[in-house]
């Protein structure tokens, strides 16, 4: 989705919170996944065959770290290494994160502005039949098979929004909420102590994007999420009403697929205007023309 | 010459004691240069092109290190990587850099035992004309072409060998001082507090190897040191001298090459014993000749 408002050039002023719940520290290195996969791809170096890492990657330094016995099941490949071990090396010499992503985007020559929610460690928990587990450990090593029974986010209480995020969503004209998981993704960032009553005291147009389509998660356990967590079926409109209730008044726009307009009545008796698009995005110009459908919606009033 | 030992097999039961004064930190990662060159070559992973880091390297990760602005001249390959990523990891979580390299070491099946000198940190420094430089890069950045007009051992005081390294010297039959220039390599180890009353407790025989052949270091900038420091002419003869004098009784014999067998009279009048032997080791077999005859040598009762 960033992408798309990437590829709309000077017409778009462009800001992207990253949610930083998913980081992870491996080898001693400080990994920020999802920052990491908006950087690459606005860089131009995603890897289209996996959704994550680096394009035309190699695996040396895992082989490595295979035969002195670390557990490499979060992948690692050679120059994507080389983003966390600056990182980690900024970090610890006191640098925040906030400026260590500007720095590391500068360099690959990202357009627009990505930064992480906080400053401050946020750790996703979920919980699963045999405990609580690190989001990765649930995510990857074990390949979001558990059913999560539930989700907490270690360190959130005393977290907070960077000044920047802070000042980015007083400014914006537009907040997407991109196609994500609610309960995972978007909410370690809504839930920031301070960031709902920051969002909704901006003059900012509100879009959400449905991560659901045809009750189907475009990607990752959002569907089984939705009934294991948010008690509901996975649909559409099932996301939209997590919204509405979690975040009261905030979403005033709801996009959903076209396979899902049957949805429509529905997500409008819960007061958001549903916006109905291809909202599946397989290509360049998938997102470049989703983004800009939102773009032209928005200017128009909602 | 470790390599040369190595070979000998069950016969020599062998403990290498590495320099660390070399070590240096880039990109926030511990890097032992000196350890892990044994290393990788009683791995059998040494790159026999360079002399140092691992062979069939990759570069992924230097490129992006690059593209990110980092200092990339002392060169860090992807496979080298992981063993500074490692490294760095165990020593930040509390394990002693002695406990980390016999990990390293074991996870690659070295045979020997490889210790650094010491757990403490001591870092070499060396004076040229514009002042003093970390030794890396006196030695790689700047290619070893200044004069070295001093060096010093920062943090040699207050380090002290390991426990390991005492009981290694103490229950040594033989202690080799490998060809390695005195003024940076031998020293650091042989300087520290308390080693050389270890070394000359020992009931070992001491044999050193000459890293000067027909007046020109085997490798390095031993020759101009000699010169520049040890106020002499580069010579086998001059390293005899250097080491009867700033350790008066410790070493019985000298190895030196068959082309400098003029110089066995002078070294004998030094008290120290004269082998004369081919030691410029070009393949795997000189290693394990000149090992072989130093063993013969000693066991004859130098």
């Amino acid at each position: 989705m960033a992408h798309g408002f990437a590829q709309l050039g000077e017409e778009v002023d462009l800001t992207i919170v990253g949610n930083t719940g998913d980081d992870l520290e491996l080898h001693g290195l400080h990994i920020s996944p999802d920052l990491d996969t908006v950087m690459y791809t606005l860089a131009g170096l995603a890897n289209p065959d996996t959704g994550w890492g680096v394009r035309d990657e190699t695996w040396s330094t895992r082989t490595m770290l295979d035969r002195y016995g670390e557990h490499t099941w979060f992948a690692l490949g050679d120059r994507d290494l080389a983003t966390h071990i600056v990182r980690t090396a900024r970090l610890r010499a006191g640098t925040r994160l906030t400026d260590v992503t500007t720095a590391l985007c500068e360099a690959l020559a990202i357009p627009g502005r990505l930064l992480p929610m906080s400053d401050d460690e946020v750790r996703t928990k979920v919980l699963a039949a045999d405990g609580w587990l690190d989001f990765q450990e649930y995510f990857v090593r074990r390949g979001h098979r558990d059913p999560v029974l539930d989700v907490r986010f270690s360190g959130l209480a005393s977290a907070r929004p960077t000044p920047e995020v802070a000042a980015a969503v007083a400014a914006a004209e537009l907040v997407v909420v991109a196609p994500s998981n609610p309960f995972v993704s978007v909410a370690p960032i809504a839930r920031l102590p301070g960031m709902l009553e920051t969002l909704l005291a901006s003059k900012a147009t509100f879009v959400g994007v449905s991560p659901i389509v045809g009750g189907r998660a475009l990607r990752g356990p959002a569907a089984d999420m939705l009934e294991s967590l948010g008690a509901a079926e996975a649909s559409a409109a099932a996301v939209a009403r997590h919204y509405a209730t979690e975040y009261p008044g905030l979403i005033d726009s709801f996009v959903i697929d076209d396979s899902d307009g049957g949805a429509s009545e529905e997500i409008a008796a819960m007061g958001i205007k549903p916006l109905v698009r291809s909202i599946v995005m397989k290509s360049e110009l998938d997102r470049r023309r989703l983004a800009q459908e939102i773009l032209d919606f928005a200017a128009a009033g909602v």
